[in-house]
């Protein structure tokens, strides 16, 4: 395998999707919303993405079976009029060059093109450094005019200019301008050390409204609670021990090293 | 030299031959196993494969004459109608950067399948920290319905899910998939810091008797009592000097930098 | 994206225009000296350049729209018969990989090439680890005859030979000659660790005596005059702390690498 | 750039050259012996080979004129019958990757073959940890046939197997063998850390036996006298300060960072 390739697992035909990206990122806010919504929805899956730039290895599932690291493309058909297409992009994780995550955000770019997507969401977390209670959602996007029409559904847009979004975030909605293609990444303030279903919870609130979407979203509440107490019971060893704070992020759950 | 190139050494005429993979990794196991077979089997060779991300030099051979450091296939013949004709893949290392072991792999997999090769066993160690005495063989699978098989012949399913298998073992199940090809990675346990001959002889053990081959598994018996001593000499060592552990993975033997 | 690609925003006939590069590089010496030109010279934007070589991510503007980070051509034509017409070249960041700075300054001459431009001159300072107050400009030529040319304009020649230039302001020069364009890479004496406004102004004032151009150079020496002021204070906050001195090259303001 | 490239400088019609590569190495052994025949034989340039995989700069030469970092190629034609054409393949370095260092020999052998060149002899450096009188010449081959030949001529073939000859001294026989070209490194002793003139001579002194050349070898025992008193004046040095040894490995030229 020398290139990205998409391998197409059902032909589906859909109506100009929307493309909802949520890779692997800061608080895994994007993964977390994304998949929420895939869950939520029943989106079916229809493709996947393979990459030589993926690590070097399969992941071992619960039956014993083996699969390549992917990234993966679910579809959902709108149930009513005011409801549009969607496609999600998820996946294990980021090309590991640089040049590579241009050319897997150009390759997943390609395959929603087949079916006309005009428009793209992609889904992430902004690190502020510290848990806020309610996390605002930040917004930038790819044509001025898009702004005006997040801001109503609470969007910010405050951050201060120069800022970068990095990754597939920022990537497809850079590669999709020069495709004509609109769109906007919505960023859910977060500590940024912590994985943080509260954050994603902010962000599937503006998406759950600007796509006319009726999903639940407590899942997310109970598994931010679980995160919180799991928090606050090493920072509560971390004190009596006076040493430095244990990494929260979760590791890569394929660390074992065979080959 | 851009590609991987695979240069055959002579035309063989094989009948769906079971790919065995043992390129080194952890412990050496899956290297030790493949290569006793391939000396025990008298396999011959027929191929070797050539990378641009295989360490830019050559080797010197006893008789004073160089080599590129290579990937080999050997080819052997099934002598009963109840064993199958086999190819080994083996060699020197793995490719250097990440995406190369893709692409490694992948040519592999495309010279296998010019001979309709449709079942692939990968060989490794597993890493488990200590010293079993009669270590266990671990599987992973591309098909479920493998694991029933390979239960019969006392290979473990337990280990949970989640875990990789990085490189070639790895990889070639994982692309061998997406070519419809079915597969199982066998896992030696090893203590993870030294050459395993005894890991290489459980996982030869499950192999033989699937394989319904008659080879003589002795020489690892030799070769483990040998690294045995080796390793309790270097303890005794340790300990009346209370230094840390002198690594004890072999070097790469062609350690001296000439240009 | 797989390559570096040129978009062209704007079809404009040139008359074997002069390219002029000022992309970042030691003290941003080339860089402020380019986008200064264009400020005066009211250059307009005629093409982008981007690769999957650059950082990948977008920065996000003053308006909340995003952009890649990419490259950037403007020209401007000449206004008297002893003028000549002209491309810059200016941009973000110079390519992350080695390889990827050949490829990118390739891509550059062939779009130069386009518009049949016989001439490069490339911008950029020199490290001499000290401040000086009337900044010296080097040169170094693709070939002999140009020395006399630019001796004239008061540009030094006598660096001793073995020295390297690094990045585009170099290749641009060295795969040039290859295609026997003519060229001289401009130096600004600066101390190496400061944004250097008045080297900048020193290599400006060469070029507009060379080019014939009437631009004010008054902006630089005010920008000149602030990072001195920046600098005597942070030395002063450095002595009363005896610690070690605060890093001063500006960040990327999209937070990654400057070179 | 995207590609090694070759540029022919001058149409020649060769006689099966032998191709004798002195490229930079262990103690500069193999690149003072070649460009020592180089000049002796006043052999002549006839092209010059450019890599996106050399560092991305110029080198200023003394007479202010820029160039790209190259390999080159010189020729030079037999004088009697029993000598033979040659190619000299020096520069200023070795690719920056290991893949290019396949890719740069492997066009260099591309070269070659277009005169039908079926012998190659790389020349480089043994680091052996110390100082030695007269340099012993070790041997390694394409073909065992040619241990004999060179035995004549004072080479040993001592060294143990397993050992790695690295870079172009070694993947240019090990490459060449695969397009059936006989040829063999000569490898000088040398201490390792020092330019090492005298080792330079030993190697030249087999090959210029083999070759049947008239060369003198007067100016390396001149170096060799330089380096030498350079060395002891160092220790002296080192000795008086008690501080660890100054490294003496002669710096890139063109250390000082431009652009």
């Amino acid at each position: 395998m020398k290139e990205t390739e998409i391998v197409l697992k059902k032909e589906v035909s859909l109506k100009s999707p929307i493309l909802i990206e949520g890779l692997p990122g800061i608080g895994l806010v994007g993964k977390l919303a994304a998949e929420h919504l895939i869950k939520e929805l029943k989106a079916e899956k229809f493709a996947d993405l393979y990459s030589p730039d993926f690590p070097p290895q399969v992941v071992i599932e619960e039956d014993s079976t083996v699969r390549l690291l992917r990234g993966e493309f679910y579809y959902w058909k709108a149930e009513t009029k005011d409801q549009s297409d969607l496609i999600f992009f998820v996946g294990d994780n980021q090309g590991l060059t640089y040049a590579s995550q241009y050319n897997i955000s150009g390759a997943a770019l390609d395959f929603a093109e087949n079916y006309k997507t005009k428009m793209i969401i992609t889904l992430g977390g902004l690190a502020i450094g510290k848990m806020s209670k309610t996390p605002k959602v930040y917004g930038a996007v790819t044509h001025k005019q898009i702004v005006r029409e997040f801001k109503k559904h609470g969007v910010s847009f405050e951050r201060k200019a120069g800022q970068g979004i990095f990754g597939a975030a920022g990537l497809l909605l850079g590669l999709g301008q020069l495709r004509n293609m609109r769109g906007i990444c919505l960023m859910g303030e977060t500590q940024g050390n912590y994985v943080d279903p509260k954050a994603a919870k902010s962000v599937l609130e503006v998406l759950r409204q600007y796509l006319k979407l009726k999903v639940k979203l407590d899942d997310l509440d109970k598994k931010a609670v679980e995160i919180e107490e799991m928090i606050s019971r090493f920072e509560q060893i971390q004190k009596s021990q006076q040493q430095p704070p244990v990494p929260q992020m979760p590791k890569d759950e394929s660390s074992t090293y065979i080959r």
